[in-house]
């Protein structure tokens, strides 16, 4: 079982890193783009298969320790193997 | 349009990152995780609609300046809206 885990700064969070990241590329001769927003990205292995066990404690992980729900959102998703 | 793109360690390459990530969930009681990698997660917005160009730049700007691929591979997702 694997789990892929998205950590995002929310919207009205400012995100200077996304900024540079913006800057940069249209620097660089890429233009047209309106905004960047740069987050955390983590996949997750399990040894055992998906329980809503797993499931349940992935989720108390992301918010408690992954995350900083005060400034970021994050999306979970559990792909089946 | 709206671009996402996600950008992992390859699997040859030492994830420090992921194993202290890891060791740290293992730590606050989180046991039975087999790997973790940690990556990053860019979302792009563009003003205008999508166009192959833009997609061609966009992948040219992973290649190029988004990720680093002696080390790194990407994956390029773009929603259509």
């Amino acid at each position: 079982m694997k789990a892929r885990v998205t950590i995002t700064p929310k919207r009205a969070v400012l995100d200077p890193q996304g900024k540079a990241v913006q800057n940069a590329l249209e620097h660089m001769g890429y233009s047209g783009i309106a905004a960047v927003h740069v987050g955390k990205y983590l996949e997750i292995e399990f040894a055992s298969g998906d329980t809503p066990q797993i499931r349940q404690k992935l989720d108390e992980a992301c918010r408690r320790i992954l995350s900083n729900p005060v400034i970021e959102d994050y999306s979970l998703v559990i792909d089946e193997s």
